[in-house]
């Protein structure tokens, strides 16, 4: 297997933009390659098949929807309180607008996890980890509300953006915005 | 264009198979003709062209997804109540694991919109007056809470209900008719 990792980290971005644009179906070694403007053959000396292929591209897209953890210390520091919970969600939204790539790609990859197990599992160990740290996060910062507020944010969320990335027209008597503060101030209790 | 009704529709349920186990890119004609089991060339006579076949695709999810119009007054039968939100909800949520091929299918076809503003166009006609009428219904019906309410189950249920298809072993601490009473008895008032 190769080794330079800035080419491997180019070549999963090349991925995720193949895959939101051309669906699961269409990522192979070689749509891979083109992308990314490397000679044919250059993904299969990084990836041992698609299944692996696959699983590191679910990894690399949740690395990119991540914040930096800095950037999110200063956006917690005002008082823990439902208004802040408003402002981190609309921070939210805009970080996967910015990476609406990855955001439909990763859609893409959990219909295609329906498909294969592997990926399922793989999928289901990362976006778990990112619920735990969403929920401790919120409980521990003081935030109000408790473990199932978060899980109730999650639900909501990924509803709401499914429907600003795909259907935009859907919800057009509101701004994205004004329905996220909308969302929240139901979910969220007063502190 | 060929005119037998019977045939016309089992033609959109063959493509809906293949829309759940191929995705969007493999929906082709002939894809659609080998899963009906009929000569190649068939689906050519039905529908003008692919965008045509992914428009009456959806139109046909959609009839396959809503209930039928007298299950649904029996159901609504007891007094408004959240208790009776709860129920509704898990009906709703036997309905489409009854019918997962289509709401995987209607998945696949979003993010095809993503890439396909005529398709685009289509679902957000679909997909609203679908809403407008939940949200009719419970208003009209009496049930606690507005029209936001009903726009904020719809969200969570998207969310909840595609973690269940895709992810299912997620939130395995809880099952699935537990998580909506979560959901609902969060969001909608008590009457």
């Amino acid at each position: 297997m190769a080794r330079n990792p800035e080419r491997r980290t180019a070549l999963l971005d090349a991925a995720i933009e193949v895959l939101a644009e051309e669906g699961a179906r269409g990522l192979t070694f070689r749509a891979v390659d083109a992308r990314a403007g490397v000679p044919t053959g250059t993904s299969s000396n990084y990836f041992t098949d698609r299944d692996q292929l696959l699983s590191q591209v679910g990894d690399r897209i949740f690395v990119r929807l991540t914040p930096e953890p800095g950037s999110l210390d200063t956006a917690m520091r005002p008082e823990p309180s439902r208004q802040l919970v408003v402002e981190l969600m609309r921070r939210l939204a805009r970080r996967m607008a910015a990476e609406r790539t990855c955001y439909l790609g990763l859609f893409e990859l959990r219909l295609e996890a329906t498909r294969r197990p592997e990926l399922r599992t793989q999928l289901t160990k990362v976006l778990r980890a990112d619920l735990d740290h969403n929920v401790r996060l919120h409980v521990e910062s003081g935030m109000p509300g408790d473990a199932d507020t978060v899980r109730l944010l999650y639900f909501s969320l990924t509803g709401l953006l499914f429907d600003h990335f795909t259907v935009p027209g859907l919800h057009d008597d509101r701004d994205l915005d004004e329905l996220i503060e909308t969302v929240v101030s139901r979910i969220v209790p007063e502190a």
